[in-house]
């Protein structure tokens, strides 16, 4: 999606706009005063004190036609450039704007107003020259807005809006958000019984219902299995730790803002884990290792807790408590290569079998022009940057490298993804770690029977499961291939009277071969059932009638299509089975 | 095991041989003070203060040459009793005994003593009457413990004991004792590397190492595809909520004590749910029922945080994080007795697979002399706790009536098992719930229409998944049944000049049959290798050697068995995977 506020020209628009809407709003409330009204990323907004008055529908009916007759009427915009003096007395009258004004440093600053008409808004600009460049705006949405964001202080009328220069761009925009509002995962969460949130529970702290909870086992045994084949050893750890953990890992000074707060018992300080790494590392602590065992792989579907602030939460996407997809990979030096590689070979391999298409590399590395700020050791930052770009070359897939990314502790590689609305985010990660590893004074006997310290790489391939569904729920518009799918096959019998008996069995039949099935029989018509089944986008829905009955067939319509194709009962169970063994 | 504390005999006599060890003590180290010497369910301990000395073994050894010495010379035991202040001027050397005499409340109290020969004890007896008794006596073990177990005061030395009225009982019990520590899921959980715990991860919060999840992946698919037939509906939840979520369920106001403290963030009060009922009656809220939907089966492996005492964690048997094999059965008041038998031949049929044997039903019902204690509606408890004991009896399981221990929400079933060391635990339970249904307001739309609150079953088959754990390997002595062990089959080629080759291809073969299996190529004795291969208690070692390798055939021992046994290669697949299927 397009982004208002990196795009100059339309950053310049949807600010005039912005004034454009306010100038409206004090045309028709002439008692409404302005705080700010800034462009964001997704367009612009006011925040407007209309007093005890809460906008609605109507009012926004009301303010878009008063905006349009402006815009019509055509001002010139005009800058005018005032001492702070001057601003105090002209907005005296304004309490939002002096307080605005007041906070500008110095006394002899100069301050900038734009006029339109009889409008005039205290503003930095730049703005576009007239309000006949604003004809094309939408306003999307509104809301409450605490003033200054604090609970304590008064709600003011917060109202957003878009502009675009033609109609054209307007209306494709407005298309296109309808489309991403439609595959949100939470829309989609919500209708298809995937999660349910409530306030009650906590906010940020999703629960999957039984829908999402088969997706969440599917997911689970599907990367499991795939990392066992490869050698990992999966453990399980409590989502909990000791504050001493995270002071030893460093967590507790460079993250705890982002962590829930401590709990003392009985003297001692547990803390909800952010991350589980520090647990993963007392696991290789609890046995003494040679060079032989390495790498040694430790995975875990990992429950952490973060805090994020209530305006960032997002469904399953951004929530307080999640489980990732992680896993520690303990190797020597000389493994960190071969090793990096089997994480990205795994990365495509599971892209590719799940479809996902549209992502981007990202290596991150070190900026030579300030070494100082990372782990001092430059033969091993040099000689793993080196392999890691050696080796994506090798597979020959595009990235960018983003110099003076890595993390403190070494170099890393993201896989970034779009979301429907929003922007974008990691799913994938290979983070090179030279640090934890001697933090928690970590050992392995080397050929030569010296103990030397192993090099950790943390990974994650669906990232968390919880962001990954979301994702993938986007991605799929909720179609979810078979294999996957809460439900995979449907059985509507035409006739109850005739057909209930067949459908009986066939259901029968497919719960022996352990696939997914339901019956709908409620005395509705078929066409009726056939669209609840296309909106639930079970991937298989059965229409069985006499044709069928007589001939102990089976006819199916497959989600997305039209054409309705009969098979015999084998060739059902055959091709269903085959394309949920193929994870098609 | 014996109960020290219960036994009347048993504890007059342990108490006696506490006062025979002080004055062992008392002989060998004359400085020492003696704090108290109670008779415990496990025997007997003395706190005493040594100064600065801490007990060594070898004391253990003089003390218990002394006390043989006390014991063989047979002074009687004379009781005195004295006024408070003769206590206080017998005792004024000894600020301990000071301490307990100034809390005895009134000042004419009249106060016991215990003579021996040179040693006056004060206490309340009663004893046995000489020292001769308490010939067949163990010092079990020693530690430094806390006066008044307070962590700010002075360390005393704590030594414990046990007394027999004879040899044979003496060393009976001593013999049980050992078999028990050996059987000890926190000595088999540290030496088949089932689980670790670390203070610096937090006490309680035991983790799993790849040996115990791969138990527990097991146990839970395991249970997880049972329900599913049962047509359980699984979700996941997480491990914390809001404060008010608690207070709606009543666990604030009743359960608090044995809660994490709670974490305030942005105003809002989170806290790690002790367990997930809240959570499933939220999801039962979320939708529309109509009376045609229930019973609906809400099932979840849900981990749970309570505030254990550090005094009172044991491995994963009690731990302050752990799973439940959880389920909340929303019911229609007839369905009652339907859904509860389901309940107790689901826990019969899982006992038989697992062969557990040693169990006890408990039925725990109100008490109706005080009725009011209970949830009000003698209706509904009258034909619950009727339907109850007609379907235990209809199944023909013995079980044990506990009037007035039931639950005020309901009555209950429990099922109680021993662990090899302390108290009797439950492992399954069944609790009919009225209440938590009416505190959430949940609904069903009758046959007639109108909307009727649901009944709750709360259910767990397993109990907590890492109790069964604790249970299981206590039970099985570590050596689980093939389908849960870690490691199915252990590879030892006699020669690996000569047999590592075929060796490998077994290997290979077992791996593609999803057989767990390893390979000991070490350059050792192949006895020396069996003999870990037993301590590992791998159910299958084969040994392979040249007749092996010219028969292309399988020499296979059982954990268990002395015998070895030569099958082919085809016999050997087909018999593990049969064992593995039939879960024996």
């Amino acid at each position: 999606m397009i982004n208002f506020k990196e795009d100059k020209y339309l950053n310049k628009l949807n600010h005039s706009c912005a004034h454009m809407m306010a100038q409206a709003v004090k045309h028709l409330y002439p008692e409404a005063k302005f705080w700010v009204g800034p462009v964001i990323d997704t367009g612009f907004y006011y925040d407007i004190d209309l007093g005890d008055k809460v906008i609605t529908d109507e009012d926004i009916e009301k303010i878009t036609r008063e905006m349009k007759k402006i815009s019509k009427d055509g001002k010139r915009i005009v800058r005018n450039e005032i001492s702070k003096k001057e601003a105090l007395e002209m907005f005296e009258n304004d309490p939002y704007k002096i307080d605005l004004i007041e906070r500008m440093d110095e006394d002899n600053t100069i301050i900038s107003t734009y006029t339109q008409g009889d409008f005039t808004d205290l503003c930095r600009g730049p703005h576009v020259d007239t309000v006949k460049e604003c004809k094309y705006f939408k306003l999307i949405k509104f809301s409450g807005a605490y003033f200054k964001g604090d609970v304590n202080n008064k709600v003011l009328q917060r109202i957003y809006g878009v502009c675009f220069p033609s109609e054209e761009e307007l209306n494709d925009y407005l298309q296109e958000l309808e489309e991403a509002k439609l595959r949100d995962h939470r829309k989609l969460g919500k209708d298809l019984k995937i999660f349910m949130t409530s306030d009650l529970v906590g906010k940020g702290l999703p629960m999957y219902l039984p829908n999402g909870y088969i997706i969440w086992e599917e997911l689970e045994g599907y990367i499991k299995g795939k990392e066992k084949k490869l050698g990992y050893k999966h453990v399980l750890t409590p989502p909990l730790g000791n504050v001493e953990l995270y002071k030893t890992s460093g967590h507790w000074d460079h993250y705890r803002e982002d962590m829930f707060p401590k709990m003392e018992v009985e003297g001692e300080e547990f803390v909800l884990r952010p991350m589980n790494c520090p647990h993963h590392m007392m696991i290789y602590a609890n046995d003494i290792h040679s060079y032989r065992d390495l790498p040694l792989r430790i995975g875990e579907i990992a429950r952490d807790c973060r805090f994020e602030s209530s305006g960032s939460l997002k469904g399953i996407e951004r929530a307080r408590s999640f489980c990732q997809n992680d896993a520690h990979l303990f190797v020597t030096p000389e493994q960190i290569g071969s090793e990096f590689k089997k994480v990205v070979d795994l990365i495509l391999e599971v892209y590719k079998e799940l479809g996902i298409t549209d992502y981007h590399f990202e290596l991150s590395l070190r900026d030579p022009e300030n070494i100082k700020k990372y782990y001092q050791d430059d033969e091993m930052w040099n000689n793993a940057e080196d392999k890691l770009r050696e080796i994506l070359e090798e597979i020959g897939i595009p990235y960018t490298e983003k110099i003076g990314e890595a993390a403190f502790y070494g170099p890393k590689l993201d896989v970034q993804v779009k979301p429907a609305v929003g922007n974008p985010y990691t799913i994938s990660t290979c983070q090179i770690d030279f640090c934890l590893p001697m933090k928690f004074d970590l050992k392995y006997v080397d050929k030569d029977g010296e103990k030397k310290t192993p090099v950790v790489l943390h990974r994650a391939i669906l990232g968390s499961i919880d962001r990954f569904i979301a994702y993938y729920l986007e991605e799929k518009k909720g179609a979810l291939p078979t294999w996957m799918s809460p439900v995979q096959v449907n059985i509507l019998p035409v006739n109850n009277a005739y057909h209930l008996e067949y459908a009986d069995a066939i259901y029968d039949l497919l719960k022996t071969k352990n696939i997914r099935v339901e019956l709908d029989d409620r005395e509705e018509k078929v066409s009726y059932r056939m669209r609840e089944s296309v909106l639930k986008k079970i991937p298989y829905t059965l229409i069985l009638g006499q044709k069928e009955v007589d001939n102990k067939t089976i006819s199916y319509r497959k989600h997305g299509s039209e054409e309705t194709i009969t098979v015999s009962q084998d060739e059902f169970i055959k091709l269903i089975n085959n394309e949920i063994e193929m994870k098609k």
